[in-house]
């Protein structure tokens, strides 16, 4: 009932996170042996939190690589049996198991469709790493609480450095070194979302909103939260937000903001007026604004550390997802070790 | 106060399809002529509903093309200033007024990529049109109820002819010649679903679930619940409710299963099963299995008329879900033809 198993492997991050640094250089370099010539495009193959870290690499490559990246529909390929061709593709598949079925099985068949394929897994001898061409292994340990936590982040970091062998990396040497005391930082501060899951604890709905490379996060917080204390949460893009969702605000529906990403600071405080105005609860993940204009919907900020470039903010912004859910299952009276209904394998096909 | 806007639209559709068909192999051959040669992959850029057709344009262009088809992520090429090359990419864009202006603008940047580039909307002298090879136009009249819905469906045989242009057609032609009767024959028969949204007016929640390419049509149903009758509806995968989000379903969080799609009748009855063991309120639209099992947890199924291609079948599920939508609106005492805090065209950039 403690979610002991979840905040201890939640407090490894700093430490796995230092074990990819320090063999970036090899990652990238043997992600690169494997990069088709020429390249035509990237498809990303996972679910559940997978899924999530494949949204970041999704942005990320199309932004390094300069050509189309997407996300597979895996059912076109375990269901509909699709005909490709997938020559000049880079198909990444991503599971933390390593055993889910339709992302091993896609996974198989655009091989067969002439794709070259990296396998991002935390289990190097699982079916999904026999499948790859190169196996980037999240090298995480085994992780036992069900929400994934520490082979989220490690996963985030590898499809960013997919991402740097595929052209101009989207950070700095020393941001990248910078990472793991980030988060550590981070991890020694639940204080703020503490306070805030107390104060939210009896809302059963969700928002998390932001645009561009923090999207990952969104979504991967708001999945979190979603297993861990049973709360319909949602991420959505704020640009998606105003076609349509926005109706369905109110009161009883709040709204988390991660700060940063492609929104700009006037779209973010006029955002937030917005919602104030509808009276719903908001709080932001975040950087404070330094513009002079007074955030008046963002008082409630809680803190990210350091300038980090956005794709490396998506980690710490994802550790700051998960203070909220293990905090908000707790607030609930929840295990968040195990919740109910879910298993470690998910056997989807 | 009366949804005459949106129920007088709704019940053009018929026509507006009709008259689609009719052009049908004209539209085909339009497409045809500005197909990059080879084709690489297709591209969708759409925002709200539109994109809930792009959805559906994304599988059926991949089953047809046989080559990676997907959403862009226009912040990519409006924020980042991503430097792209899009050489033998089809690129579609989707906008019923033509005048999103970050659909219009990732559409440019995709064209000047190299890109050969298809306008999908209801006025040809948009600026989308203008950025388009060829236009593809919904001809579906003057819109003039906020949630879009004869332009939708109108977009969604649109993007399934433009999947014919590509290789095999996704429906034999007597099944597009039957469409315009099948939603004539859902439109003419409203009662079933009222009674629905009456049980479900107190749900502040609801997830629309699916596998597949009834997605879209799940996707849509959601968000047209979530424009007209302020409730926090989502679609979903029926795989992805599996990772994680499952753990957040209760009593109070009704669930709409679209029968079909890829999920087999196996999977389906387990689910309903599954859910109804959770207390979830449970209803489906879909043609009703003929298995011998019975379906405990789905007596509540709206149907469907005649059985139709799945592609096909989206239109018409999304037909039901646009009635769904417009009796819990009313059942809420609210304006379908003008939900609070949103207008015709969204100037997202």
């Amino acid at each position: 009932m403690s979610g002991d198993l979840m905040k201890s492997e939640m407090a490894e991050q700093p430490q796995v996170l230092a074990g990819l640094v320090d063999r970036s250089g090899e990652l990238i370099a043997a992600v690169r042996e494997v990069v088709p010539q020429p390249l035509r495009g990237i498809v990303f193959v996972a679910r559940g939190s997978s899924d999530n870290a494949a949204v970041l690499g999704r942005y990320a490559c199309e932004l390094t690589a300069g050509r189309p990246a997407g996300l597979a529909a895996p059912s076109l390929h375990t269901r509909y049996a699709a005909r490709v061709d997938y020559r000049g593709q880079l198909v990444v598949g991503l599971s933390q198991s390593g055993a889910t079925p339709e992302v091993v099985s896609t996974c198989e068949r655009l091989r067969e469709a002439g794709a070259r394929v990296a396998a991002i897994t935390n289990d190097d001898a699982s079916p999904l790493a026999r499948v790859g061409h190169v196996t980037l292994s999240t090298a995480a340990g085994a992780e036992r609480a069900v929400p994934a936590t520490k082979t989220v982040t490690a996963q985030m970091l590898l499809v960013l450095l997919l991402a740097a062998a595929l052209g101009e990396a989207p950070y700095g040497a020393a941001d990248l070194r910078a990472l793991p005391a980030a988060i550590a930082e981070v991890i020694a501060d639940p204080e703020p979302v503490q306070a805030l899951a107390e104060s939210w604890a009896e809302h059963r709905r969700l928002l998390v909103v932001t645009r561009g490379l923090l999207y990952a996060a969104a979504l991967e917080t708001a999945l979190k939260i979603r297993e861990t204390a049973g709360v319909h949460a949602q991420g959505i893009s704020s640009a998606d937000l105003l076609h349509g969702p926005i109706a369905s605000l109110d009161s009883e529906l709040p709204v988390l903001l991660l700060r940063g990403g492609a929104m700009t600071a006037t779209e973010l405080a006029g955002l937030a007026d917005r919602l104030c105005d509808l009276g719903v609860p908001l709080a932001a993940f975040g950087r404070t604004s330094s513009a002079r204009r007074p955030d008046a919907g963002l008082a409630r900020t809680v803190s990210l550390p350091l300038e980090l470039p956005e794709g490396l903010q998506a980690l710490t912004a994802t550790v700051r997802g998960q203070q909220l859910s293990l905090a908000w299952s707790l607030a609930c009276g929840l295990d968040p070790d195990s919740p109910p209904g879910l298993s470690k394998v998910t056997p989807t096909r």
